[in-house]
């Protein structure tokens, strides 16, 4: 790995890249690395991108992470009069979401950095993506849930092999505790907003930027939990800018769920920092993050200029998931938010007719599928003499 | 569309392409096509791989199937002797199956065609592809299922909107019966082995030649059940080898459960038709057709060559699909059974050491979580409290 370091938009610190996980002062880091260049031949993640990356050939492991599709939507986009309305669609993923870029560029880091075990807190996606590639890595790998997970969210991490523990207690402490003590154990803990995870999240800028043939959206809209994900992808954007490869950077609406919406609620009331979001209750389970890492950051990236958060309920994002699939894109809740925000954005004129949004899709359906219960889903019963009476 | 003609391999005749299904025979029949080409710029399957199909421009309807990563398992392949071992992953497609290849490519032909419903006779995979390019694509789309499916399997289908019809009595004869009240009732039924979804299957040789540099592996594993999808492949080799771009056809290996193994079994048994396989059971229910419509035609295209047919155990396919998802591949027990049946190939000297292979990764373990109950999985409990102790 080539010598790189994070710093802090929030109060200047600069570190070296060597397993700082976050500033002293509390804020998240973001890596600081000014080579770019995008490799046309290259066909996964690590030989296309590359450069914009401090490793060495050969310490990206990829499991096929990324190169996932933009599909237009042409009739939600017209009717919600739009030019054009696209969805980058992260279930295209080895484990199904966008996690999986993150974790491939943290996995990666560890490599470089001689770790031979390797962690992560988390209740869904980011655990099945962390012990898939921490098994194909080779590396031993602890995955810390919720005491009161239950066993069917379970297996589905538990068939790559990692060591899958349920703590017990306050899960609010998790994030922190597990740094400090990957920290003293030797374990690279790569949570929801560590340096490498955001780094990892600019490729899906990149890939938007090449699918649209630098012709970028007006809008992208990112469901937000920590604030890492979309954090990365306004990232990817700022470099390709300071590469000069593209010539401005989209507008960017956060996207949350009412009912946990800490970013999206101090940014309404103007607040300068986020506060602890009281009782999240949402079926969009993979964003429920009542006091985001990045809330604070992402919080100022959106006032800098001038973006937005907004809150979908939930009548609106199983309404937003019922209308995606019926496209023929079947999310997982959380993935329908940005679908949702959408429509207020426009009802409320933030985007405005005739402009271009991409929504950032983040996972499967098939990851939830709790929320069947929230549709009217249909069928009938007939037999098979009955069936060309049936389809007259 | 442009003209094209569709052949039977089996008795010679020929067919205009306009909406036929089966020969006459009764054997399947495969699209006659001699156009080639790829456009290394295509970003899509349609624009990419369009050359090998008689659809004009706009014809397609992409929801970005395909383009799926070729996966390196180093470690399983230095377990094994090969010299590569490669996985093309197809749980990374829209509906997480390769089954939206064949999908695409019949919606295709049905919109060239001017139909405005089409259907599918499914259990799972194929169900929830033709729902979901159907309601892309905005078409009045019916989709038979058995009678005593259950709930849980309904509503991954019924999310997207179709006509979901759970069909009491024998399932056996849908196949043959909803093609004929398909040709009545105006409905383009693309079941299984239709030739458009052959031909969509073909996608997959174009990439797996592609993604090695045009250094073919010596064999290709593919899970088999009507049958569809394996033709398809090996066609999609023919017509490389036919325009110059491939030297030659790696070996194929049908890879069906013991389970469930009707091609296989004549295969052994040197018989020159398959027969119903009495009272068919596998966890690998993604290939259980216990009279597969392609059965015949796939053991002659086995014969013909020095190529095999070989059946896992319940216990091989389970020990394989717990392999791959520790080298950070989850897939369907289906998925599984290519690398349960290149274990037995290396055993029998039939993949020799050093070869290079290629198994069909065919969709996402989380379509089927009854599999879970056949693995030991493991996790623990602890307080947070005592975690520090426990990560020592």
């Amino acid at each position: 790995m080539k010598r790189s370091m994070l710093h802090c938009r929030s109060c200047g610190a600069v570190y070296d890249a060597d397993a700082v996980f976050r500033c002293a002062c509390g804020e998240p880091l973001d890596l600081d690395w000014t080579e770019s260049g995008i490799d046309e031949d290259g066909r996964d993640l690590p030989s296309r991108y590359g450069a914009f990356f401090p490793f060495e050939p050969g310490e990206w492991l990829s499991l096929g992470e990324g190169n996932t599709p933009l599909v237009p939507l042409s009739r939600l986009a017209g009717e919600l009069g739009l030019s054009s309305l696209v969805v980058k669609n992260e279930s295209a993923n080895p484990t199904w979401s966008f996690k999986d870029r993150g974790t491939a560029a943290c996995i990666a880091h560890a490599r470089a950095l001689g770790f031979t075990r390797v962690g992560t807190v988390s209740t869904g996606n980011m655990a099945a993506s962390v012990a898939a590639y921490g098994a194909a890595a080779g590396l031993e790998t602890v995955i810390l849930v919720k005491g009161d997970l239950a066993e069917e969210k379970m297996a589905p991490i538990a068939i790559y092999g990692p060591r899958l523990i349920r703590v017990q207690g306050a899960y609010d402490g998790l994030y922190a505790e597990s740094i400090r003590i990957g920290a003293e154990r030797g374990i690279y803990f790569m949570n929801s907003d560590v340096p490498f995870r955001v780094a990892g999240s600019r490729t899906i800028a990149f890939e938007i930027f090449e699918q649209t043939d630098g012709c970028l959206p007006d809008w992208v809209i990112v469901p937000t939990s920590a604030g890492g994900n979309i954090r990365g992808i306004i990232n990817g954007f700022m470099d390709l800018k300071a590469a000069g490869l593209a010539d401005r950077i989209p507008g960017f609406i956060c996207a949350q769920a009412a009912g946990c919406s800490p970013i999206a609620t101090a940014f309404a009331r103007s607040d300068e920092h986020i506060s602890p979001f009281p009782a999240p209750h949402t079926i969009a389970h993979a964003i429920e993050n009542p006091f985001p890492p990045s809330g604070n950051r992402v919080l100022l990236e959106l006032r800098s200029r001038t973006w937005h958060a907004l809150a979908a309920t939930e009548d609106e994002i199983v309404r937003a998931q019922a209308d995606m699939a019926r496209s023929g894109l079947f999310g997982q809740p959380a993935a329908a938010v940005p679908l949702a925000t959408l429509r207020q954005a426009r009802a409320k004129g933030i985007v405005k007719e005739g402009e271009r949004v991409a929504l950032v899709f983040t996972g499967s359906g098939l990851k939830y599928t709790a929320a069947f219960a929230s549709h009217r889903l249909h069928w009938e019963d007939c037999g098979l003499e009955e069936l060309e009476e049936r389809l007259k």
